[in-house]
């Protein structure tokens, strides 16, 4: 077993990366401090890996509570659903909240779990290779709003992050994909060698070569977990984990939640972040090439879709959370393995991106 | 121009209590570090206070939202119309929230403040007594639950509070007494001095008496400044702030939120908690006297609601906050000035207490 620790004083937490770690009792429930705990899951991942985990939490008084998947979902609303269940079966400020699924349940429970009772335990069991590499490490925790992707949420740390690349298995092929898309934008922010070493090893892992997965994602919580002991709340350098989201948020707000894939219009989103660096003169062409050639082989989409204005891009852009005073603020790359700290992108230059992106 | 620092590091912040401080532009500005500010109010405080906060606050893109008046409307609900008015602003993560009225839209400010974009800063501005001496003070924010009062919040300090005591000078008579059942509960608590200085100047208190009011306001700011910098986040001594609150909260929610105001209800919680610490042998029947004959000359009922009933109650209490793994905890008085921490409390001698108060 891998164990990576995210290294944040009082609100440190370890990382455990292995198979099978749903059926390891132990590992989780040194973290459970309560005896009532309330597992949040989906209506996907309930059936495939509900009952294992309840098996390892048998000591327990355990609630359940099955959510509707997808990310239209991950709403005000169906958070209420969570604090219905915490307090209608009297849970309280001790007990500790469990979420098992893929980023949208994590994001969830960990804003749920923030604010009842203004904060109890929780443990993030994710499920996708999504989660696994990024989601469910740092504490970002919210949900949607319609006016822009994650507007409403909290900085809130889980008692530990349990990774079991065994349920990669039964992870369907778009989602696979839609993990890479996170898993790439590693070596694209600060680490070239592991760029390199994906752009060797796409099929392994499109494949679900057990190794080449185990490593990708122990490369991947070992960067998350240095940035974010680095800058916990996004006052710097953490920044640079948004690469290509400020426009992948405006293509899933304004497609619709749920018709993209988060990974998937964050590989749209890097694409079109790659085409404003290299027009801002920061990023040679043939990077821009290498880049969109790497999303294409991991099976991702890279060209925007067509039923996006430029005003509507403009206008999701303008509310991000990286703005200032209203000025759209972007990460943009330098090379393969460097991104910038967020700048202030000239809007004339950015409307050429998105008018004109793909038919470069 | 009195100053109170509340001690926390690198969240501290000051207090701010003078007369006319609403018109004290410099003090407000300091701690706005942005160009976009939304100031929150009521519709009882706007056509009162807002112009002249508006003034100070001239150098700035200022929004308003006014919210309805009352307790009811403390709700998931209308802080999610607080996102949506940051967002058709386009507001963004250095914005700040100015929060210009009583408890609840303290409470709720806090709340959105903490939440939108993972937070933005925020200032206190309370405009009731017991916003004054106790919720604008130490971070507590959140909204009510159909099931429990306070139930859905943060732990999110502001940028400072500003106390402008001549707004006391609008506050209706309930309004100012309700303000006064904290008040006498920071002298219950810690302060016998304090309580024997109120039992005197009562009818002071209740007369406006301007001098009275700033030095009750100022030492109630001072304890709860010290309780919280010892205990942000209630893992201890800031629990006593809770006297009287789970009888009062039960007595909120079971009522339907906005039939007593918070104050009115704290009162009668306090009777009853000090009717059960007599029945446990904590307290003296003489001091229970003292206690209900308090409550009384500042205005304020003592006695609960005949139309809960013991099962209402024990439900509500159930879902208290302070509970572990189900039981329910309390706050029970030693002798006036003196209240223990949370203990497990007896049924049948909190059943006597809620069947029998008021009988004895």
């Amino acid at each position: 077993m891998k164990v990576i620790n995210v290294d944040l004083g009082e609100r440190s937490y370890p990382i455990y990366i292995d198979f099978d770690l749903l059926a390891n009792s132990e590992i989780i429930c040194q973290h459970i401090k309560s005896k009532q705990v309330l597992v949040l899951t989906n209506e996907t991942i309930a059936p495939l890996y509900l009952e294992r985990l309840l098996v390892s939490l048998s000591a327990y008084q355990v609630q359940t509570l099955v959510l509707p998947d997808g990310e239209q979902y991950k709403t005000i609303d169906t958070v209420t659903t969570i604090f219905d269940s915490f307090l209608e079966n009297q849970y309280g400020r001790n007990a500790t909240l469990i979420a098992l699924g893929g980023g949208v349940v994590g994001d969830m429970g960990g804003f749920a779990a923030a604010c009842f009772q203004r904060g109890v335990p929780f443990i993030q069991v994710p499920t996708t290779l999504l989660a696994q590499v990024d989601s469910s490490v740092g504490g970002k925790t919210g949900v949607n709003h319609p006016l822009g992707k994650n507007m409403i949420g909290a900085f809130y740390q889980p008692e530990c992050v349990v990774v079991d690349t065994q349920v990669l298995k039964t992870l369907d092929d778009r989602q696979l994909s839609a993990g890479l898309a996170e898993v790439i934008k590693y070596g694209l922010i600060r680490d070239p060698d592991f760029f390199s070493w994906l752009e060797q090893n796409m099929p392994a892992l499109r494949a679900r070569d057990y190794a080449a997965l185990s490593y990708a994602i122990e490369r991947c919580c070992l960067a998350k977990a240095q940035i974010v002991a680095e800058d916990e709340k996004e006052a710097g350098v953490r920044a640079i984990l948004n690469l290509g989201h400020t426009f992948g948020h405006a293509i899933e707000s304004g497609s619709g939640y749920g018709v993209y894939l988060h990974g998937e219009a964050v590989a749209i989103g890097c694409c079109q972040a790659a085409d404003l660096s290299r027009r801002l003169g920061y990023l040679s062409a043939s990077d821009v090439e290498r880049i969109i050639a790497i999303f294409q082989r991991a099976g991702l989409p890279t060209k925007p879709p067509k039923n996006l204005s430029t005003d509507d891009y403009l206008a999701f852009m303008g509310r991000d959370k990286k703005n200032i005073d209203g000025h759209i603020h972007l990460i943009l790359l330098a090379k393969i393995g460097w991104a910038e700290l967020p700048v202030t992108v000239d809007i004339d230059t950015l409307v050429a991106t998105l008018e004109n992106y793909g038919a470069v």
